[in-house]
């Protein structure tokens, strides 16, 4: 597009960019660009998120492992299209940008600026759309269901914590010998189970309602909550040498006040809500107030230190509970059709494939921790569907193999594990190809348990 | 909620706030709080835009103007929840940042740096929102019948250009003996026509595909395209002394050629397109892959200069020439209701009302001019009624007031005056109270004029 001579343009071109769309502002000084660089990221991320669905469609296999691989593709490990700095250390050009560099015709600094925004506004949109995929879930979860299968997830996630955690921790102490703060943090981030991933799985072969997905589901939510107390735990004792008690007795209390809490205040608020909406009279009223609501628990959840998507799933539960239930949901599809693949195709374009190379020598010390963190991290967690009791004829495997991806929660151990350095290379390269692996190997997994259950029982009927 | 004593956890929440959701980066320190600030946002824009559109609602009112005025409350004029630095020069803190800071415990440096991301995440999503305001609004006009107008449209904006400016700079020229530049610039801010006020007032008068309506669209569309060359042209008179000709040429052209070539392109690759989507076999397909082509458009516009809106407008146009266009509209609503609403509170929110106060006797000089512009302004659109041809039984009355708001693009102006700084304080405040008077005034004058008609049809029957 530089064909076009711009010659006398650049005064124009100037002051157009040095205005906003909207604000007479001095110090945003590429706004229309930065809004050029979303849109083109936003394009590439569908068009990923699309290809890559639909050729894992067409193989049998769920699109949101189509949506992550079609990250992959674009981001930092093949294309570069989508590049997030500081990912593992490389500081590699986007593509994009580069290519909004020569289509807009500006300069290197301007380009630069221009990507940083970029890189924030996109990881935002990201992190809404995980929002937006927990309330969805939240939605679709049956309350009573969950508290009914209750001891079982507790169970379940109880040991997907603890055995991951001690297997992995002694491991590396005693077969690796590594020291002891780095094997108590990897160990920690064996204990994560994502969420995100399963749900949506379940949801892609109709499995969320059934009673496994629903201990899966309760399981995680329960994993993601002792994960962030391990984290937290952990990364104390990184810092400052020994486990703050206060800060663990803090933690447990907080999130169990906020689920609970919630979830009551919630039943209690229910019919307002829906007498309220019922007299709104403009357009979209019901998704804006549960919006509303999503976002107000998902900030809560942040600022106490738990995660956002806790607070939005929470919002979900309990509108789930109302008789806007049907509706809400039938609204929010097209909302999560356009948010929730930003933020898969996002986690697969942070995932750095390279450092899975193993003709780089560095690279191989931790290919043999990662394959021993692998065993653990998939053997640990599919143990957790041995111990799930006064259930007949439920389908153990499926638990077990549902516990599996780390996913984005496993991504924050393996960042905070590098942000305080107290990870050898070997141990994140590890930690990551660990998370890698059990995400992407749990999607076909459940897949292939779920269908073979259905065979079985076809069979015997 | 800083009741919790956080005492110990001051190290946890360190750690916690240095990793970003997804990432292990070392650059983004606080993309946790980022998220919390702008969900908070959204929770008081969407607030604002409901109270608003509900008050409007009952009032007779159209919702958008609603929305307009819920911005106005929140932003820099009243309450200060959500500001945008630079704005009219203030430096006024968001209180929404005051009370994330208190809510999270961070420091002021962090709330610094955490607004100003927020700030930049808000306005994306705002442009995000007229981008899909316009490919809704170009779904649901009618290309054939546009073409139909095409010739009325032309008669319509050429003379919403030439009068307002004519009068507008003369007028300040010799009656206020405003200098030749400042009274060009003035005269050209009076130009633009906001297509999105009036369009979204016309779908919710159901008013969108009748003739007037249909005519004011095609000519707010010429408008838009006429706005940015002149002020094209007038930037670069003041930057330069003289009128760059080759600047005026190129635009003209570029715009031609954008418009006309997307659409020709368009017809020629929509039964492609329809083929494509019925093949695909994930969720929510349709409305990806219409998004992809308005956001590819709306980048093309981008970064040739001319308006992103210009591109998702054409897209819209194409759209609807295909026969997915119901179900491509019925998906797209909640999409529009959930982005569409941010725009309209952040441009009230932009606003800064404060200008209007007479008490200052600064801004007296400022009144006195600003209710010239504000005569021409109106009448100078009002009489482009007169210019329809051709149509008998044409409200007449109704296109004038559909072409009177301003909106952002005459916000815009005021933007390029400011930055360029030819603009006196007295010339700046005047044209931006004209443009808050002429986006306020239009939507219920609107109303009020197809109202009259509506009830003479009826009277006459």
């Amino acid at each position: 597009m530089t064909i076009i001579n711009l010659g006398n343009l650049s005064n124009f071109a100037d002051i157009y960019h040095t205005v906003p769309l909207l604000a007479n502002t001095t110090k945003t000084a590429d706004d229309s660009l930065v809004l050029a660089s979303v849109l083109l990221s936003l394009v590439v991320i569908y068009l990923a998120s699309k290809i890559g669905g639909e050729i894992c469609v067409r193989l049998n296999q769920p699109p949101v492992l189509g949506e992550l691989i079609g990250g992959v593709i674009v981001g930092i490990s093949v294309l570069h299209l989508l590049v997030f700095p500081g990912t593992e250390g490389t500081e590699t050009q986007s593509l994009l940008i580069n290519f909004l560099q020569t289509t807009a015709g500006i300069t290197l600094d301007t380009a630069q600026n221009v990507f940083e925004t970029q890189r924030e506004v996109i990881s935002i949109l990201a992190d809404i759309g995980v929002i937006i995929l927990l309330l969805e879930i939240g939605l679709e979860s049956d309350l009573d269901e969950l508290i009914k299968v209750g001891p079982q997830a507790i169970a379940v996630a109880f040991v997907g914590v603890i055995l991951p955690f001690t297997f992995g921790t002694l491991g590396l102490l005693y077969i690796f010998h590594t020291d002891m703060i780095p094997a108590v943090f990897a160990g920690a981030a064996l204990t994560a189970t994502s969420i995100g991933i399963t749900a949506k799985v379940l949801t892609e072969i109709n499995r969320l309602s059934s009673t496994e997905g629903q201990i899966i589901i309760g399981a995680a939510v329960l994993d993601d909550i002792l994960g962030i107390i391990v984290l937290a735990v952990v990364a104390s004792l990184a810092k400052t040498g020994k486990v703050e008690l206060s800060n663990v007795i803090y933690l447990i209390i907080v999130s169990v006040v906020f689920l609970v809490g919630s979830i009551v205040l919630g039943r209690w608020l229910n019919p307002y809500f829906v007498k309220l909406v019922d007299q709104l009279k403009t357009r979209g009223s019901l998704l804006i107030i549960s919006l509303i609501f999503a976002f107000i628990l998902a900030y809560i959840a942040n600022v106490i230190h738990l995660e956002a998507i806790l607070g939005s799933f929470a919002a979900g539960l309990i509108l789930a509970e109302t008789e806007k239930r049907k509706e809400l949901l039938q609204q929010i599809v097209p909302i999560a059709d356009k948010f929730v693949p930003i933020f898969f195709v996002v986690v697969g374009a942070k995932t750095d494939f390279n450092v899975l190379n193993p003709s780089i020598p560095a690279n191989r010390e931790g290919l043999i921790i990662a394959s021993f963190l692998i065993i653990v991290a998939i053997f640990g967690k599919m143990a957790t569907g041995l111990v799930v009791f006064g259930k007949s004829n439920i389908n153990r495997l499926a638990i077990g193999v549902g516990m599996i991806p780390r996913g984005e929660v496993g991504l924050i151990f393996a960042g905070v594990g590098s942000s305080i350095g107290i990870l050898s290379a070997a141990n994140n390269t590890a930690i990551i190809m660990m998370v890698i692996l059990t995400t992407f190997l749990a999607p076909p997994l459940l897949r292939l348990v779920f269908e073979e259950k259905k065979q079985t029982n076809i069979s015997s009927e």
